[in-house]
C-alpha cells in the first residue's frame, strides 16, 4: 500500500481529509472484501446459504466501497456517507451471522473479525467526516 | 430475462415481495449500469473527470445492487433498503451530472435516462417495501 | 437494451465489428451473469460447494467481459480474443457443472442454459473476429 | 493479510500449490487492481481515453482473478490457468500503456509498476502450475 500513498497525494483528496484513516479504511474493506469472498466460498460447501448470501453480498458492497473511495473526482461527501453507513451497516450484519458459526468455523471466525475491522475503519472516518460537514 | 422469471419464483423470495417490481428494478439496474461504464469511458476521452467518476460510482453500485436483489438467501429488509436508498442517490447525482452535458454529449443524455429509470424502479420498490415493514 | 444501441453506434466501434453480434453477447453475458449469481446463492443453501464456487467465477468473468466490450476506448483485439476464449471456457465448465445437478435443480437447469448461451455468443464473435484478424 | 493464511491453510488448497506464491499473487491483483482505479480516474481528468479504458479494464480483470483464487471450491487448473494468462497479458498492455505518460503523470508511473508486480507474481504462478500439470 505504500505505493498507493504517493497516488493518493499527488490527487485532488478533498480539503482536510485525513489520509492516514482514508488508508486504513481502504485497507479494512480489502481485507473484509477477500474474508467475504473465502467465507461465501466455504460456506457453500457446507450448505450454509444464509451465511454464504450475507458474505457475499458484504464482499460486493466493500468492494464497490473501495473502488468509489479511489476515485479522486468522484468525491460527494453526502453519496460518500450514505454509502458508508450501508456499507457499515452490511459489515456489522455479516458479521454477526458469521460470529453465530465462528466455533465450528474458523474462515467465520476470520471473516467476523475482517468484518469488525471494516465497519470500525468505517465508523472512525464517518465521525471524522461529519465534523467537516456537521449539516450532513 | 424471461428465463429468469422461472428461476426467481422457483426460489424463496421474500413473502409478499412483489415479483413484477423486482423485475422491473434489476433490469433498470441492469441497462444503467452498462449505460454507465459506456458514458464513463466516453467520457474520459473527453476529459470529463467528474462525470466519468460520479458514472463509474454509479455503475460500480448498480452492479453490487442487482448482485444483491438476485441473492434470496441474503434478503434482509434493513440492509436492503439502506443499500436501495445509497443506490437511489448515486443514481439521481449521477443523472444530474450528465444532464449538465446532456446537449453536446450524446452517451451522457442516454446515461441521465438510464439514471432517470433506475432512481424510480427503486423509489417504487422502496416504497412497496416500507409499506411491508412501516418501522424502517 | 435499444437505449444501448444508439449510444454504441454513436462511438467508436472497431470497424468491421458486426454490431447486432456484440449486442447479442452483451445480452447472453448479463443474462449468465445473473442466472449464475442466482444459482451460486441457491447451490450454497444446498451444500453444493463446487457448482456455487463455478457459478460465481463465471459470474464475475461475464460481468467482467461485459464491461470491457461496452468500453469502446480499450478495445484491443488480441487482449479481447484472449478474455473471451477464458470466458467461453468457463461458461461451458460452468454449463457442464451444473448438468450435472439439472434434474433436481431448477436453478442449475436455468444456469446451463444461459451459461449455454454465452458461450454459443462468443464462440460466433470470436469467429468473426478471427476473420477480421486472421493473424491472431 | 495475515488473516488470509489462516483461512486459506485451513482451507482445500490444491496439493503441492506453493502458499506463498499464492499470497504474493492475491497481494500483486489487490494492488494493481487499486492502481489501476486511481489511474483510470485521473487519466479521465486528463481526457486520457485510451489509458483510463485500459486501466478499467484491468481493475476489473484483477479482481476477478483475485475472487477467482480466493474460491478454494473453484479450483480448476485449466480455467485458472487461461484467465491467468489473459490477466498477464492485460497487465502488461496495460503497463506498456501507462509507461508511454509515466513522465508526465506520476499515477501512471505507479500504475505501471503495479501492473508489472501483477504481471510478475502471475508468470511465477503459471510457471509453477505448469510444472505440476505439465499437460496443459
Amino acid at each position: 500500500m505504500d505505493m498507493m500513498k504517493g497516488a493518493m497525494s499527488a490527487s485532488d483528496m478533498p480539503k482536510g481529509m485525513d489520509m492516514s484513516m482514508l488508508e486504513e479504511c481502504l485497507e479494512a474493506l480489502s481485507a473484509c472484501m477477500q474474508a467475504c469472498v473465502m467465507c461465501a466460498d466455504a460456506d457453500a460447501g457446507e450448505g450454509m446459504g444464509r451465511c454464504a448470501a450475507m458474505c457475499s453480498n458484504c464482499a460486493d458492497m466493500c468492494g464497490t466501497m473501495m473502488r468509489m473511495m479511489l476515485r479522486m473526482n468522484g468525491w460527494d461527501m453526502a453519496l460518500m456517507m450514505s454509502m458508508m453507513e450501508s456499507t457499515m451497516a452490511m459489515c456489522r450484519a455479516c458479521s454477526a451471522e458469521c460470529m453465530m458459526h465462528a466455533e465450528m468455523s474458523e474462515h467465520c471466525r476470520m471473516c467476523a473479525m475482517a468484518c469488525d475491522q471494516a465497519a470500525m475503519a468505517l465508523e472512525k472516518m464517518l465521525g471524522s467526516m461529519r465534523e467537516m460537514a456537521p449539516a450532513m
